[in-house]
């Protein structure tokens, strides 16, 4: 059974339990707490060196790290994760996008927005360039959004997940979606997709229920 | 035949250049100042809305962007390209690290510091944090080359190709790698490979000679 280590309040972390719950896959998960420090460990730093969340045991001491090669891992074979050279590529095309151009900025506003405390004064300068950016992302989604109901392969992917991570969290860092109206749409059809889970849905509440 | 649009001096662009001449793909290329605006055109913002190079044009109208994306693409079914499961992710996992904890800082020290004519002062208040963070995601690849030659498979992939498009120009802005031995014989063994070309090759000037 895979070990998912992850913190419950990432975006990254989110998308591998969002496609693992949606395609039924059992795992364990180790809940850390980066504020804590608990991904500086030396044991963490040995299964990720870059010390980042999530990471997924998929055999014994067997580690694999960043959550968009951890979709396509989960997601491989099943019609998540587009195959064909085409579609492939612009799945792969928008998840690089999305570790490039959305996540560096919606992902840093969230987390000290949202997960420090005080950290909005702390990153009072780099805010500004944040919210620029992460605006850039949204009009180059917007764009795709406008005359297409997912990003790859004409229907719902992988690559659907990864931008969900943070964009779903937008209004939570100060991002406003009113000027974004293909982006809310398309925030409604992921919430539709089946097996959908919220991001504050944990495995270990199941097994409480 | 394939069109790519690319600045010269980009490491993602050429990226794109040495897959394809590794891999003795013939293909048109569209040179593209940004600094003189050419990417910010209508017409190659409705090819790529991000508005970035590289760009490859695959089919009439067909345009793919995303430089670790493209690379998907062109080296599918060969041995650059892993299929087998771990390896897939494996070579997306350092693909997604470039993109998300490498590029950001050294493609933008690269660009203001040998691109932009004053962009260092343009840049001050910006650089020690691209120098931080740059030397971060060296410290986590020199980790692994420690240990494996190549960054994916036990071989050359195009996951090594994705990290040495920016990786071999930290010389040229300001990074030193006299601390990082390991990275400076994988630099050398990329140059090694079967018919690699420097940053500075052009197809055009092929036809030239």
């Amino acid at each position: 059974m895979y070990t998912l280590y992850s913190m419950q309040r990432s975006g990254n972390c989110y998308k591998a339990r969002l496609a693992l719950a949606q395609l039924g896959i059992a795992y364990d998960i180790v809940d850390l707490d980066l504020l804590k420090g608990e991904t500086r460990t030396p044991e963490f730093l040995a299964m990720n060196p870059s010390g980042r969340v999530p990471v997924l045991e998929v055999a014994p001491g067997r580690y694999l790290s960043e959550s968009n090669a951890i979709l396509w891992y989960i997601a491989g074979g099943t019609p998540l994760a587009p195959e064909d050279r085409i579609d492939r590529t612009t799945a792969l095309q928008w998840m690089f996008f999305e570790q490039n151009s959305l996540e560096p900025y919606l992902g840093a506003a969230f987390f000290w927005l949202t997960v420090v405390k005080g950290g909005r004064e702390l990153q009072m300068h780099a805010l500004e360039d944040w919210m620029e950016k992460g605006y850039q992302a949204f009009g180059v989604m917007e764009k795709h959004l406008a005359t297409n109901d997912f990003f790859a392969a004409g229907h719902y992917t992988i690559a659907d997940i990864a931008l969900y991570g943070y964009t779903h969290l937008a209004h939570e860092c100060d991002f406003e979606l009113e000027a974004f109206p293909a982006i809310r749409a398309w925030l409604n059809r992921i919430v539709d997709q089946p097996g959908h889970v919220p991001m504050d849905w944990h495995p270990a509440a199941e097994a409480v229920e």
